[in-house]
């Protein structure tokens, strides 16, 4: 996302503070929330974001939540903003910065720190080992970014410049530390321009003769618009060069509706062994596979690495580079080649696949809850304009070769898969686009994790629609153990419909489902819900999708030897 | 804590699983209960905690409290057992270990890592980068921890004697990575008996000569027994050495109550220039400080470093050695000097403070909430038996200067002072020794960001009795800052007192109190209550204890120039 003109920029010689100026230059990247916990060294950057006109405190109820709400908000407006404090705060967020790395979301990172007056004289201070030594997380909180500086007045303005440019090459996340002396202090201006991480002109031309001569030569070509398209904002892009191409296109579990399924190049979801034969055929079987985006062919993507995928034929277009083979042509922008592929000319009528629709609604209302009767629910609740966050576990599992409606938006944590996530992305991707209504669709052991910040969504006018699955402990941990009934599988006894209310959101619609015409219902006042929804969905303890079942029987090949 | 026997050194030879083996050796060290969070890396541990007889699985909401947990759990019982899973579970935790380490607090942290199978053949997996790379995260835990150990079959025996002593040397945690199929596989034997840190015989008697000498000469002397005290279980070795050599003793915020503060010779609570006239005379003003055990001399015990200490006065009995001045007696254990001082003769008559009793009791029952009337109350409410958490912030410089009773224990995490650190902790101390009662002291703020595991604690049968104060937002920052009305101090408005019901907490006591008398009242029903009591505590927005008062008139010392 370019850079707009921001105040800071503008503002320079007037001598903003450090702290103002670092939440100008990033509000001028688009983002309009921030995502924290306070805490006392960060005091002068949270004064500079709820004194900023542009953007808004989002308090989260603790740092970890307040990571994962960056990270879904970022998926959807390009960036975000998180402030946590020195050490506790930080460390906290650890896990949730590591995960947007991991499944590339861009995240600026600001920790404010101990005053450079108190880290020079080696204070014993508190949030510290007591041992007067300040560099210690910084060192940890790096290891989650791509790139990281602590800031001084001098060199703020270059740092932030390098550090933004850099995140968008990326697209992952910045670390900002900023002792809280220097974030008062005035910033020093300097003669820098917003960095623009553009293609080299001679290397998009050779990158795009090499893809054209692959892609001229081969009898069958599939393309897979990775997770990265929908990360950078790219997804009509992607669809524009598909449909010049002509090719079918299959997702795996990480990109699921980036381009809708009802698209008639739409060649299903690729899942090695569970794919549907057509569809594996398409994939294992193509002279090409033309991977826009850099797909992650891991466990989970491959079902178990049940795929008999030919890497030699891949052609990759990552972020910042075109892979064919062993040739690596640096320096070319995804975006870049997706522009030059929507010029192709294609020579033969484009693919068309047989249009799968949905899955029909089945059972009678009252009938007790099953997964064979929710997943077509779903499909059949959702509707153009809505945007599903999806929790690991079974929820993803059963939602992904679920065939959704077009306009429907579809986010996951696949690859890092961190139980908890989805609860508090949801939170960020509501905030991010108001004009889309968010669909949180979650088992209750993952919800456990995170589910304080259902405060916030009603604090903050977040209406999203929450469905929990409860069916008695980690359904997905019980479907991958010879015993399903390790203790550690159990869970406290929530009473999940009442939780809403216990924190603060008095206005939403709460309801406790056991028979499916209950849960039409439910389903029916919850879109009605001005405000926010949950619905408990009481379901069997061994009830599982048909995803999941196959796992079970793949343990063998998904862990090596063992688990 | 001496190892007991275990299993595992006389089992090796028929061959246990690793993971068994782990856990066993474990339980030896008196660990009978073991905090975490499951995931599929690490099911063999998992399973291998389910199958032992000797050590209940407590599962938590999620990671970070179950550190938490178990750095409670570890205060009272020497030592901590913590179990997540590979890089999502391990760097959700990673605050609460550090928090452990800042604390001296012994916690066995197992992950479960992908197995060497595929970490040999660089697969792509969940909960990873997606990069075949698998030991970023190990550099990050084991950085949380005084030592680490990634475990295959046949280090693992001689490791864990390696890790068990070097954690109790240090007091700190251990960080202990095991491959999933290193864990299945058969342990191989090992010569190698538990070692067990002891002083040097020599430099002992060299440390107490030169403690003689320098207490001989001392025209006055005064006892300073630091947290670690408690953290190690030497309370009363430590009380046994004070008596011996009658000189008065003072704790810090950081020992509250591990002597008792009605001995005659507690000569009151040092915090630099909010102590007793007399206090900050006593401490500042003797010829020797005999600190025992290393007291942390950071901005909050010395009120904003606003102690007048010379440390050229000092004796520094550490864990491991002995300071005095410049000159450092290695390999002295503190347990050692403290039975070597216990011997003490001393020629003079020991010191008597004044008893300064609890404080009244204030205000009628109708009069509305007070932090003035508050914390008498609580004094009132205690008695001998109570273990008392108390959250960072103004729930801690409330009750720290408030006197309470004999038999009265306290924990909290003034160094480290990550919020929401109670509320877990106090599950973790409620299981360790269910002969004493929990009674859990925080503030609204701080327990947003881990009210979670209040299910665990009605679960597990843990009978704390929480009083959380809702003052409506963070009042500690409130103080903290010129403004206090920023938004980022405000907090989603949940309704605290229904909490415990919706989190399963089903025959639980719950009340919301706006009075004296309703307090009054709600206690009464807490102590009568044989479950869990959960008590929310209405109060002003602006109303603050003491303590907090004056902090927020010393911000210019406490940060340097700036916050």
């Amino acid at each position: 996302m370019p850079a707009r003109q921001s105040d800071a920029s503008s503002k320079t010689a007037k001598a903003m503070s450090v702290a103002d100026y670092i939440i100008d230059r990033l509000a001028a990247e688009g983002i309009e929330h921030c995502f924290g916990v306070a805490g006392d060294y960060v005091f002068p950057i949270c004064n500079a974001v709820d004194s900023s006109p542009k953007v808004k405190w989002i308090g989260c109820a603790n740092e970890l939540n307040a990571a994962y709400a960056a990270d879904g908000y970022a998926r959807i407006r390009g960036a975000a903003m998180l402030v946590t404090t020195y050490g506790v705060g930080e460390l906290s967020a650890i896990n949730g910065v590591m995960g947007a790395k991991a499944e590339r979301s861009l995240i600026f990172h600001i920790v404010g720190m101990p005053s450079y007056q108190n880290q020079r004289v080696h204070k014993i201070a508190h949030h510290t080992l007591g041992d007067g030594v300040f560099g210690n997380f910084v060192a940890l909180s790096a290891d989650a970014a791509c790139c990281h500086a602590v800031i001084n007045p001098e060199n703020c303005v270059v740092e932030m410049e390098r550090l933004i440019a850099e995140a968008h090459r990326n697209n992952q996340p910045a670390y900002i530390a900023v002792p809280s002396d220097y974030a008062l202090s005035p910033v020093v201006s300097a003669d820098v321009k917003p960095i623009v991480p553009r293609s080299n002109e001679t290397a998009l031309k050779k990158a795009m003769a090499a893809i054209a001569e692959r892609i001229n030569k081969a009898k069958s070509v599939v393309a897979i618009p990775a997770a990265t398209v929908s990360r950078l904002g790219l997804q009509k892009q992607a669809q524009k060069a598909i449909e010049a191409l002509g090719c079918p296109f299959v997702t795996t579990l990480m990109e699921k509706c980036s381009i809708d399924e009802g698209h008639p190049q739409f060649a299903g979801m690729y899942a090695g062994a569970v794919s549907e034969p057509n569809t594996r055929q398409i994939v294992e079987g193509a002279d090409v596979v033309l991977d826009l985006g850099g797909v992650n062919l891991n466990d989970i993507t491959t079902a178990a690495y049940s795929d008999h995928l030919d890497l030699s034929r891949f052609i990759t277009v990552g972020l910042d580079d075109v892979r064919i083979g062993d040739e690596v042509i640096a320096n070319v922008r995804l975006a870049d080649v997706l522009s030059e592929l929507a010029k192709f000319k294609r020579s033969s009528a484009p693919y068309r696949g047989k249009p799968q629709g949905l899955a029909p609604v089945n059972g009678d209302p009252s009938d007790k809850m099953t997964m064979a009767a929710l997943y077509p629910r779903y499909a059949a609740f959702l509707r153009a304009g809505d945007t599903v966050v999806l929790e690991t576990g079974s929820s993803s599992l059963g939602m992904t070769p679920t065939i959704l409606p077009d306009g429907v938006r579809v986010e996951a944590q696949v690859l890092w898969g961190s139980i908890g996530w989805a609860t508090p992305a949801a939170l960020g991707i509501a905030l991010a686009d108001p004009s889309r209504r968010t669909i949180l669709i979650t088992g209750e052991g993952s919800h456990q994790l995170t589910a304080n910040d259902i405060g916030a969504m009603g604090r903050f006018g977040a209406n999203v629609i929450v469905f929990v699955l409860n069916n008695s402990g980690y359904l997905v941990e019980r479907a991958l153990e010879e015993n399903p009934n390790w203790t550690y599988n159990d869970l406290a006894p929530w009473n999940y419909a009442e939780l809403p209310k216990a924190l603060g959101c008095t206005d939403w619609f709460t309801a406790r489902v056991t028979t499916l015409g209950e849960l039409d219902e439910a389903m029916k006042s919850a879109r009605a819900s001005k405000s926010g929804a949950y619905i408990e969905i009481m379901a069997g303890k061994m009830d599982m999708p048909p995803a999941l079942a196959f796992a079970h029987g793949q343990l063998q090949a998904m862990y090596g030897a063992t688990p």
